[in-house]
Order: C-alpha cells, then sequence, then structure tokens
C-alpha cells in the first residue's frame, strides 16, 4: 500500500516528516509517496541520515503557508505540496493522503480536488479524544463553522462507523453535544437534530451529550456543528494544557516538590500518554472519497507515523465503502 | 443594607443557605430576608443552632422544583420562594436577591418580574472564571441560547462596567469567543459583532478570544451567545473536574504517591483555591434592573456567603447604575 504525505506541512517540516515516514515504512511495511521540492528533500534525508527505502518523491516546488486563504490551494497555490498531494490522491497514486497543512487548504483541496463521497452533503473534520473512559470521536470540529440538521445526521453516521470499523466500538453510542440532557434543550439546530436523530435505527442514539460530561466519556461520537465542534475542541485542549501547566509547575516549586514526583511519576506517565493526541493519529476528514488525514501541526515523527498507520487503517477496514454503503442505505430509508 | 434570599433553592437548602446568610450577617453587616416555609426556616435553624439575628422571614410554602417549566415562574409557581423572593426585590424589600434555584426561572423571573434596565435588550449569565492570571468574566453563559449582534455589544459594555466596578480592573479588556483570532473567523454572529464591537469607543476590545486560550486568561472579559458561552463554561468545568479527579487518583495510588502529596500540598491548595468557584462568588444576570445572583446549586455556606458579599457589592459600588449611564451614553452616540 502507498500512502502519499504532504512533507512540508505544519511546523516541524520537512525533518519529522521524513523521520515518522521512514518509521511507517520500516514499522508498517507501507511505501510512501513524498510530497515536496525534491532537492530539499534530498538534503534533509541526507544530512539527517534517513533512509528513503521504498520511498518516492513526487516533486512540489512551493509550500501553502498558513496565512494564504484557503480557497486559494485550487487555484493560485495548486504548484504547493499540499496541492500537488491532494491532485496526486484523486488520481490515484496513492491510497491515502497525510498533511500537516493548513485545515482549511485540507478542507477545501480534499472537497473540491478529490471530492465528497456522493450523497454526502459535508466533510467533517473527526478527532479522536481521551476521556476518562475510552477514547471518543468529535466531529465536525470546524470544517462548517454553519451546519444543517441533515449534516449531524450524516456525521453521526460516519462516526459511528470510523468507531465501529478502526477503533472497534462494537455499537458506538452516538451523542448531540448540548447545554443539557433534555430533549428541548439547545438552539433550533440542535432540536431539530435531535428530532432527527432519535428516528435514525442504523446509529446508537444516546440522546444530547451534556457537554459537562464530555471529558469523562459519555459518548463514543459527540456530533456537533463545527463551530460548536471547535470550541469544544479547543476548549478541552486549553484547559488541559493550562491545568496540567499548573500542576508541573507545582511540582518544580522546590526540593521537596521534585522529589515528590519520584512517588508519581509512573501514574503521572500514564496520565500524560493517555492524554497525548499524538497516541491517536491525526483528524480524519469523513465524506471526502478517499482517507486524507490532517496531522496536528506540531507532530512530531511518532505523531506522522501514528497519523500514517491511521490512514493505512482507513484503506484496509475501508471505512470509505461502509460510509458508501450506508449513505446507499439512507437514500433507501428515506 | 438588606439582601433577598432565596432560603429553598440549590441542592443544599435550607441548611447551607441559613448558614451562609448568619456568616454573612456576622462577616459582612448586613441584614437578610429569607425566602420561604417560615416553619421549616425555623426549625432548621433551632436544630442546627443556627442564630436568626438581623434575619427576617418571608414566608412562601412552596419550593420551585428543578423539574419546573422556567416560564411557570410568573403564574403557575409564583407562590415558590423563588418568584416570592423575585417579587420582594420587585418591590424594593431589599437591595437586591441572591438565589441558587432553577436558573432558568431566575432569568425568566428577573426579566419579567424585575424587569430589564431599560435600553437592555437582554439579560445575560455572567460568571467570574479562574485562569492562569487572573479571574475573568464570561458572558452570557447561557440565558439566551440565540443571540443578535448587538445584544453581545451591550453583554460586552455590561461586563466592562462589572469587571471594572467590582473587581476593580481598571480597563477591563473585551474578548469575542471565537475559533480563531482573524477577523473573518466564525459565523455571521462573529463577524457582524466584531465588526461593531470595534467601533466602540467606551469599551477595550482585544478582538477576537481564540477559545483554546481563554482558560490562560486571554482577555477579562468574554462575549458569546448563552449557547457558545454555555458550552465554554461547561467545557471549563467537566475538563477541569475530569483532570483533576485523574491526578487526584494518581495520588491515591499507593503509600509511595499518598505521601509525595505532602511535598506537593501547600501548592495544591492554592491551586484549588484558585480554581474554586465557591470563590468568587455565584453568577450574576446583568441587564436587570437590580442586582440578582444566581448562586451554584450545589453551593455550600461559604459559597453563599460570598455570593451574598457579591450582592452588596453591587449595591455599593452601584453597578446596576454605571450600567444604566453607559446604556444612556450608547443611545447619545448612535
Amino acid at each position: 500500500m502507498k500512502i502519499i504525505v504532504d512533507a512540508f506541512g505544519g511546523d516541524n517540516a520537512p525533518l519529522e516528516i521524513l523521520k515518522g515516514s521512514a518509521l511507517a515504512v520500516k514499522e508498517l511495511g507501507v511505501e510512501i509517496l513524498l510530497v515536496g521540492d525534491e532537492s530539499r528533500i534530498l538534503a534533509c534525508a541526507k544530512e539527517n541520515g534517513i533512509t528513503l527505502e521504498n520511498t518516492e518523491i513526487l516533486h512540489a516546488e512551493k509550500v501553502f503557508e498558513m496565512e494564504y486563504d484557503p480557497r486559494t490551494v485550487m487555484k493560485e497555490h495548486s504548484d504547493t505540496s499540499l496541492a500537488v498531494g491532494m491532485k496526486a490522491l484523486a488520481e490515484g497514486k496513492g491510497a491515502a493522503y497525510v498533511s500537516a497543512g493548513s485545515t482549511g487548504a485540507i478542507v477545501m483541496g480534499a472537497t473540491f480536488i478529490v471530492k465528497r463521497i456522493k450523497g454526502i452533503k459535508r466533510a467533517a473534520i473527526a478527532s479522536i479524544m481521551p476521556s476518562d473512559k475510552t477514547p471518543f470521536m468529535l466531529l465536525d470540529c470546524g470544517a462548517n463553522v454553519e451546519c444543517k440538521p441533515e449534516h449531524l445526521v450524516q456525521f453521526a453516521k460516519m462516526g459511528s462507523v470510523y468507531m465501529n470499523r478502526i477503533m472497534g466500538y462494537e455499537s458506538p453510542s452516538v451523542g448531540l453535544a448540548n447545554i443539557g440532557v433534555e430533549e428541548n434543550k439547545g438552539t433550533p439546530l440542535q432540536l431539530e437534530t435531535y428530532a432527527l436523530l432519535k428516528e435514525k435505527k442504523d446509529i446508537s442514539f444516546m440522546g444530547n451529550a451534556e457537554v459537562r460530561d464530555i471529558a469523562f466519556g459519555v459518548a463514543d461520537v459527540i456530533v456537533a456543528d463545527g463551530f460548536t465542534g471547535n470550541v469544544i475542541l479547543k476548549m478541552y485542549e486549553g484547559v488541559a494544557k493550562s491545568l496540567t501547566g499548573s500542576i508541573k509547575a507545582i511540582f518544580k516549586k522546590n526540593v521537596l516538590s521534585m522529589l515528590s514526583y519520584i512517588g508519581v511519576k509512573s501514574g503521572m506517565d500514564a496520565f500524560k500518554k493517555k492524554m497525548d493526541y499524538k497516541e491517536y493519529g491525526g483528524a480524519v476528514l469523513l465524506g471526502i472519497a478517499k482517507p486524507v488525514i490532517k496531522a496536528h501541526g506540531s507532530s512530531d515523527a511518532r505523531a506522522f507515523k501514528n497519523a500514517i498507520r491511521q490512514a493505512v487503517n482507513c484503506v484496509e477496514k475501508d471505512v470509505i465503502g461502509e460510509i458508501k454503503r450506508s449513505v446507499g442505505e439512507e437514500k433507501d430509508e428515506d
């Protein structure tokens, strides 16, 4: 299997991406199509002693900078590694695509170059997140700032397929992110979505997921419009970062507190591992006709390898095929 | 100064409320008008040895239960302590009102019994929250699930007045809760509100407050529609509770980890104090013609005392008068 990798997306390009790709070749047995400036890739590999075994390079001279307007990825910036990789995916030069570049440009490129699955009205950014119990999927994390109820219903179905196929959850529970558990809570979007979801027989709708309970793992799939989903994602990250920073400072206060760390180190390490997004790979764009993984901008080699593994899983477990089939079912049902 | 206190709101009524009121009488030198079933109040006070010095009782036989529809507070349930207290405030029987009852009923009662300040289009639930730096105010935390840009502009102004008068912030910075710092981020609500806020000369608008930065104290006042504000509030509470639970479990793991706690206890205690909502009193309903404080449902005696202190501060610092004046200014300006 060949995975297309954007060598020039994110904060640590191209070094960590090359290292992560090399790890993936070695550990996962995949081939890699690295997209980006060939001479820079070769120089970086040589300088850092990275083998390019089972790795091809697809030359793309330019880089899609974070400050570019995402919509320019199709025309003005179609010569960037992000766009060239997307075209390679559309043309079947690889089975899946991984980039840590601009989220907006990845969404635009995936939607207009690779295209959506027929019948899917919006693609969603889906993130796997830690909880007190098992990890859950949150979608949409920001591809669509405004959504209609029928979009959220499709997100619920796509998220269920993913959590079943990739994470092995037998009948993933779906919760609608809301400001209370009662059926009459929220804006018209939540009210209408609730009414649609409770009629769906092919998902396990558990009702409203009270936002306060999300970090406790109240549902396996949390659906939200892209604005609300992005707020949930970023509050989770922000509060976790702020609190762990405070805890760290407490341990660093003096000799006694530093010594205290010894007694809790193993517990803290396990906790850090659970909270670490790098363990879960990247965010997946659900609803696109081929697997597209958006790696975290600050991904290191291990996070890239995990994002590539996630891409491999999506291909092997035929997530796209299953979404296509369930969208087909939906049509029959309606 | 006399403060009206709903003796039958929240999880710990009436005992903790009576204790908190007695503390307030003693420490703050206020008078209290306790609203609720007189015989139950007297029995509870006697049983627990609570003095009712400088405390009057306003009899109200019934309790507004959490499952009641908030809209019934004006008619069907106008004989509950929550409603009778609200009427007492409207009639001037006290200078401010504190209740830990149903948030929805407090919003409805305040809006339709006490009424809004002339010119204010929506009342907002405003909460003081901890951050890595100094505490900030988040509003609206859920009074209005849907808002218009002009409502958010009024929230910005009211929040600024409060943080200046009560918290002593000289020129409180105002941030619009959003999914990015760029001016073009968010839904039409955020885009239009941004355009209005940046023209306002009487507030210190710092632009969009990226949600990820909120816990780090990116602004002194964070404005949002009630749905988004409630999501932010509850994600903050939920993630903080989940993480502190995990940290606690790490310390409780074995003898060594328990011993480790000794070395960080003082730091942890200071951290807990900073994160404790009980320190900040309750949420204030801004935009209502008299001070109304919604205490946390799980408030203990100390939290009630702090909520009463907050009510006293609102009266002494004339928050309502200042909001009236600035709404007046707004009219002149427009």
